[in-house]
């Protein structure tokens, strides 16, 4: 089953947004065993948006449409689709009066009221998260899904009705398939590494294919698998779910819309243990991102961004005497950062991190890009990484934090 | 002078990476005054790649592709264009000693002689990124030009090479309008306030015009004037430039690729001043926009991460009678905190955080969304400023350290 994918917008066409519908649309119908085998954007143009439709309705076996359901004169797609099918636009008045319910006397405006229409016979799919509902007609035989540019719209449509209904097409078109499928985290090993570790990993499993995804700094690994039972399915998937979390140990930390931060603070909170942090190079990104998970004031105390050296002597009660030996920058330094933040804190675990993140403060023996991490806790010892990456000032920032929280994790998960 | 753009690549297609190629080259060819009218991504995959290429240079005046131009033999661009226009793929002998003179023995590798291929005939592109080479042939008629899907090496030829080619092929068809431009980029002030600030603001000056861009928190202008003569065009937009610098102050604060923080350091820089931050629903995320910038050690000491009511009292010395009294998000603490941080730090100026990211936390009188900011210094004086912001924990925590970066800007332009 072969679907197209369409997104209308002047401002995709200036380059003003990226298109981030399209290949979350394009996730979604693969995740279903649908191949999104063209994506087109069109500006808001009704001559443009006709020749767009009739050309995917004419190669496509489904057409999913995102944009051009607004409120403004700009916003063409109920016109245009009505036009194509020989229809008219009409109000569809469980819309109608969902916004009327929560805008009042502003809901019968004009422009309020061009958003909640629909094509007169087309199959409606209300909108959880805003006011214009989706909708699909047959165009030449083959449906024609519309849904709102809004990306929260879109997707909530698509989790309420659209999946559901993508599968039932798909199995009417004898696609009876039902698909199994899994999506995992890995943090600490790159893709060719990842790739390698996993070789063969689904071979011999039927129906089962494997796929990897870069999402900087973390690579994820997805696994499909088909057959026409569910159950079938679902049991060599549970298969190749042990032998992937086995071969990827301890680098795999999660599954789906999972965080590593949010791992992290799993287990940091089943073991109760504490967290703080002494930040020079990242400058507040490593407490920014455990503090990106709700909640996270249950394990993570705070911590110090220590970006001048007499900061580092103040705040954490490193020895001028190593940043004049070893320099701020050393196994030294970050030691005494960690043992100072966690003293001061009375954290169970305290993590340092001090680099030259770039472009500038190389020094002869130290390269942009090294990295010194270390862990204090939880008993008496501390522990030290070093590292030395290539890679712009933001990229060694990202994977140093990451870093940090990948080994504070480790070792709480040893502890 | 219409365009079409055209990204290969089964990751486009499986929505396993966003398509940023196709906005980055729409905003460049907008920008040349070429209007993108169709984008199109397909698969690595022969036929539909013939059928877009062909589809595309039946439609448009000029079509940019890019992808498909790497070692493996999923990469087929050369391979298909060759086909389209009747030639055959060769090596490009200058990028092949390139390519040479980099990896020696290795350049020798079929894979690696791959993809210095080019079509014979065709206008090439010398890729200053990277190895394989962009290249321009034409397809009945019209300009098909390919270029590497790696973004950086897309972006390394068009600036090198494509933008003036695109210039002299508008202006050889017809439209010999010469472009001069701006962006502005402004915090503090939403899409539609600034919308109303510049109403009218291009009226009357020929060939003008203005378009906005949402890049969430900020809000980017855009000004185009159009003149046969470059010089009137640029003494018109310079006119416009005033005019939208006046309307738009304070809270326009730099152009291009600026970035607040970078604006922040400079009017720190100038008057001699540091900064020093204490953050509670930030969590380091202040710290980590401000150290983003390369030199920022300059300027900014470091600060405490106080994300644990007994961290506000250590680190910062906030008294335990404000937290029990008025609460951590509340005014008294973030004058505690600002003037505890600068106090220890030393530092001329001191910014602190507090508030309620949700989606726990809020109390009876202090819904979700709600941040406290607090400057001390450079005298003796604390400005404090209140928000309540609906949205979500991410978008609470940008907006709140956006606004520290904009009211430590401001204050710091008035001393």
């Amino acid at each position: 089953m072969w679907a197209e994918i369409l997104t209308i917008g002047d401002e995709l066409c200036r380059g003003e947004i990226v298109d981030t519908n399209s290949s979350w649309l394009a996730a979604e119908l693969w995740d279903l065993d649908v191949t999104a085998r063209w994506m087109t954007s069109v500006r808001d143009d009704a001559e443009d948006m006709r020749g767009a439709f009739r050309l995917a309705a004419g190669r496509a076996d489904l057409v999913v449409c995102s944009g051009g359901l607004g409120p403004t004169e700009d916003d063409l797609t109920v016109d245009v689709v009505s036009e194509l099918t020989g229809s008219e636009p009409e109000v569809h008045e469980p819309s109608r009066q969902r916004m009327e319910a929560r805008f009042a006397a502003r809901a019968s405006h004009p422009k309020m009221v061009r958003q909640v229409r629909v094509p007169a016979g087309a199959r409606v799919y209300l909108n959880p998260a805003g006011l214009a509902p989706g909708f699909e007609v047959a165009l030449g035989g083959v449906p024609v899904m519309c849904l709102p540019g809004v990306p929260r719209e879109m997707k909530a449509i698509t989790a309420e009705s659209l999946r559901a209904r993508i599968l039932e097409l798909r199995d009417a078109a004898g696609g009876a398939e039902r698909i199994a499928r899994r999506l995992w985290r890995v943090f600490g090993r790159g893709e060719s590494q990842v790739a390698s570790a996993l070789e063969g990993v689904v071979e011999g499993v039927a129906g089962a294919s494997l796929h990897y995804q870069v999402s900087f700094p973390e690579t994820l690994v997805k696994v499909v698998v088909r057959d026409r039972d569910r159950a079938a399915a679902e049991a060599r998937l549970a298969a190749v779910d042990r032998a992937v979390r086995e071969r990827l140990a301890p680098w795999l930390y999660g599954e789906a819309d999972d965080s590593l931060a949010a791992a992290l603070g799993r287990a940091l909170s089943a073991r109760g243990l504490t967290l703080a942090s002494a930040e020079s190079c990242t400058g507040g990104m490593l407490g920014a991102l455990v503090t990106s998970v709700p909640g996270s004031s249950a394990w993570y105390l705070g911590g110090a961004v220590t970006y001048a050296n007499a900061e580092k002597v103040r705040q954490l009660g490193v020895s001028p005497a190593t940043l004049e030996a070893a320099g701020a920058v050393s196994e030294a330094c970050v030691r005494e950062m960690a043992g100072g933040i966690r003293e001061r804190s009375g954290a169970s675990l305290a993590v340092a991190v001090s680099g030259i993140a770039g472009p500038d403060g190389r020094t002869a023996d130290k390269p942009v890009g090294t990295v010194w991490l270390a862990v204090a806790g939880p008993g008496d010892g501390v522990e030290t990484m070093h590292f030395v990456w290539p890679g712009a000032r933001d990229q060694v920032r990202t994977l140093a934090a990451w870093w940090a929280m990948s080994m504070v994790k480790t070792i709480a998960e040893r502890s």
